[in-house]
């Protein structure tokens, strides 16, 4: 019916809204979390990001992934593009988040282009999209993954574990089997950025249900954001509880990264659970990233924003919990997405990246390191009038 | 009909997004009013508050309050949830940011979970919800309160009285009779916080009136946000003036806090004003911030953002002016109230700060206070990198 | 029929709740863009822009706009006027931006009573109004202008001008023929300020379709916010380049400005193009910002934060593009309508600005442009515990 295409398309355009204000919620978090010296890198990153981004799903991805324009009729087909156009910068910010510090810009925005053109939209196309590989023994499409735990983070985390291994650490991070704490420049843009990117996962989550005009509908996206924010409640209170029995202190990046690390992991099912669930969902998506910080640093895989924790080893999780927790959807379906998804987008990454780094050398020098990105890259200060210590 | 729940749970899906807005509003509005030395612990508190007071509200407040989860029929239960779920951390907010710079975090969450699973659910009880006192001399379910300027103020703010005589001021702030003025340490945040909490508002008041699906509710919606927004001009603008024509210079945290002090004001009836009366509303609103603010000071009672301002006198202010501007409001129902919440809110705020305090130590000694809360409890600087002339 | 009064009131709602959002962001990006001396005064006036000329549209301007509060039937009149209402403050924002750091606040805010009482509701009548010239020879209600290219932007870019031109550029910026580069403070208010802005215009543009409950208003609506942003991206991308390939440095605020330019480009038109139009229209905008800057620092035209290139250049190209790129619509109506606007707006600010300038003194002198305009109007430093190193 007419009241249900608008309804809808309302809605999709509401969700949409709310997940664009991940844009600068990316950008502050990021901001907030590296160093003065590298803060106009990141947000010219995250800008350019959204541009690049989109505008490659525009001119490419978007039928790569759909087939057509034409495939939807529930809604407005410009509020579903939108909606689904807001996905993408998401991927290419998980992985660009992880490389902070140390990346140069215009490598990024080539492999960006190559994230929203091609890399995304196949991962799309195998599990909300055409499905290239139906009814071959690659078919993924009865993964369970509503708003992307695995086609989002996963898919961000894995490029951005290519990026790490080939990048390495940042300069001086790891000396002498001691790793140094680099302290977040402006914890404010910190829990700004955080708390944006938060309300964007209503609209993130809600949204993908993908209508709302009937009853049943109204009570799932309801339910879905509802569940969503309870999982985010719950992995801040267990990223603050272990960390704080452990050293006494309130950790806010912890308590911040452990919110996002219950929002990952809740988004593959939000609209599957009873409302308790995701307590413990969030809780243990809150956990792995107190657990998984260190791990990643044993390794020397430095990431200065803890994405790897937040997005790929939660999105695994978050996955893999649609399975545990949802009587009908079998571990072992979810499993074999996890696992496809990886085994494409980990080794096309990791070419993809290869390549651009050798062309266009996306890791700055050491010495490009020290001056810092913004004086390099930009030549614009973050904070040109205020005396620095470090 | 089917169309009219879909779209009155839309409207409060709507309606709660704005409201957690208020999340990072507050937020960042009390990071920028400390000093530098307590924004970390600021920021801390507050998403602590929002994940605590949530999740107490979601596991015993809830039902406390409304009596039972199926008592909503006209839009999604979950929806309904949500919505109510985002006030509750409000009231924290109002109490904790009034004690800001001196309090430590631990004993801020145990109150923080009396306040979602007790104080406020008792209040909702007896004037939104399931009123455990109807027919007797206390019932106050005949109150005037549309969206909480008593509900929701009067109820943080008495909870900060309570607090604030219980703790005492901050260190150095009254010293040989003379109050010491600490400035706010970041502007842009401040303006940032108190704008974010201003279109928080929208949501908070309109979403209240409970239903957008018929034509009469959709004015009512209207009117009401409308009215909310022009009491918040008149409040600026009464600041603005009044600090202006005495002290000839533009102070914008009194241009803000009277703003917020309009929003407040209005908050108990903006659906039930012509367009004209919110002038007068908000403008008294301001002007109480003004005259009460170095009040409060005179007593001792230190409170570093005037919240005891904003939000307990303009919770009264707002409450009695139905009663006054709304022609079959009562201004004795009005009255008895206020009077009704204070005395049951006020007294078990007070027992269980006393206990907290005693217990846990609520307020951080002198010496933590001169090092600083973020050092004393987060060890975590908020811009570690700039050097401090303070 | 009732459900689309609902539907279309709760999508104004929803458009002007979005444009709110540009309060903060304008006032983040102008007070990352001016020195740090100048944070609170640029805060602050942004703050009462807001207030005033909201005031002023409600108590007098509206009427004169519109003819009358009943006029409107589709929707809640308080929905329609809150819209609207959300519009004024901005074009007193684009002025008060560009002569930011010598202005003082008093005679600002009279300039803004102006605005908002008179100056903007007559350009409001004469164009999507009660057009007081119908029949006469300046008559331009056929002017294709959705969103406010002109009746926004130019508008609010046609008063800067003059105040730029009566006012004369900030203390020490051109010295010996020489243009001295003053930084912008503080990178990451500029990038959240623009985001803010970005998102903002999705209400401001989807919302000025003034319908959203029929198919087709909806597939209008959801092409209007594709458009708007896509315009926005490619003037980010193209910002971005052109910089790029000239000093090879990625400059943010140019990629932001340009962004902001395409954005004011796409506004006359978004509903009316086909997807890849504002491609171009969006690219041309973001080049114009990067063409014109210089011209207008070339002619001495001091303005801070590029708002002449943004507002005033790209308002008059992106209301060209309708002409150019939409087939039943005449360039010349297009220009004609550009041209009223302008004669009526420049001479009319021109005469306020200067009789204000005259009487209130509205540019600081330049001991107070030394000293900062947050010390002698304000008394309130923005950062005041942070050592400067300018």
């Amino acid at each position: 019916m007419e009241i249900n295409y608008v309804i809808d398309t309302l809605f999709a355009l509401f969700a949409m809204t709310l997940i664009i204000f991940m844009v600068p919620g990316f950008a502050m978090l990021e901001a907030g979390l590296v160093r003065t010296k590298n803060v106009t890198s990141v947000l010219t990153v995250n800008v350019m990001i959204y541009a690049v981004a989109s505008l490659a799903f525009l001119l490419i991805g978007y039928e790569l992934a759909f087939g057509s324009w034409e495939h939807q009729d529930g809604m407005s087909k410009w509020a579903f593009f939108m909606f689904q156009m807001a996905f993408v910068g998401k991927v290419v910010n998980i992985m660009s988040g992880g490389v902070s510090e140390r990346s140069r810009i215009l490598p990024l925005a080539i492999f960006t282009i190559a994230v929203g053109a091609l890399i995304y939209p196949i991962i799309v196309n195998l599990t909300w999209g055409a499905n290239f590989l139906a009814g071959t023994a690659l078919d993924i499409s009865a993964l369970s993954d509503l708003a992307g735990s695995t086609v989002i983070h996963s898919t961000g985390g894995w490029a951005l574990l290519a990026a790490i291994l080939i990048m390495g650490p940042r300069r001086g991070r790891y000396k002498d089997n001691i790793v140094r704490v680099i302290p977040a420049s402006n914890i404010p843009l910190v829990t700004l950025g955080a708390l944006l990117l938060w309300i964007g996962w209503f609209g993130f989550n809600g949204g993908s249900v993908g209508a709302i005009s009937s009853k049943e509908n109204a009570d799932t996206v309801a339910l879905t954001i509802m569940n969503t924010n309870t999982a985010g409640l719950a992995g801040a209170i267990s990223g603050w509880l272990l960390t704080y029995f452990r050293y006494k202190k309130f950790d806010i990046t912890v308590i911040l990264n452990g919110a996002l690390g219950g929002l990952v992991a809740v988004t593959a099912g939000p609209d599957q659970y009873d409302i308790h669930t995701p307590i413990l969902i969030g809780a243990i998506g809150g956990a792995l990233v107190v657990l998984f910080v260190p791990i990643f640093d044993k390794f020397r895989m430095d990431d200065p924003v803890g994405a790897l924790s937040v997005h790929l080893i939660n999105g695994i999780w978050g996955t893999l919990a649609v399975g545990i927790f949802v009587a009908d959807v079998s571990i072992w379906t979810q499993l074999k997405g996890i696992l496809v998804v990886g085994m494409i987008v980990f080794p096309l990454s990791w070419i993809t990246i290869y390549i651009i780094n050798k062309i266009f050398v996306l890791r700055a020098n050491d010495e490009e390191q020290l001056e810092g990105i913004d004086a390099t890259e930009c030549g614009i200060e973050s904070y040109p009038e205020f005396k620095r210590s470090i």
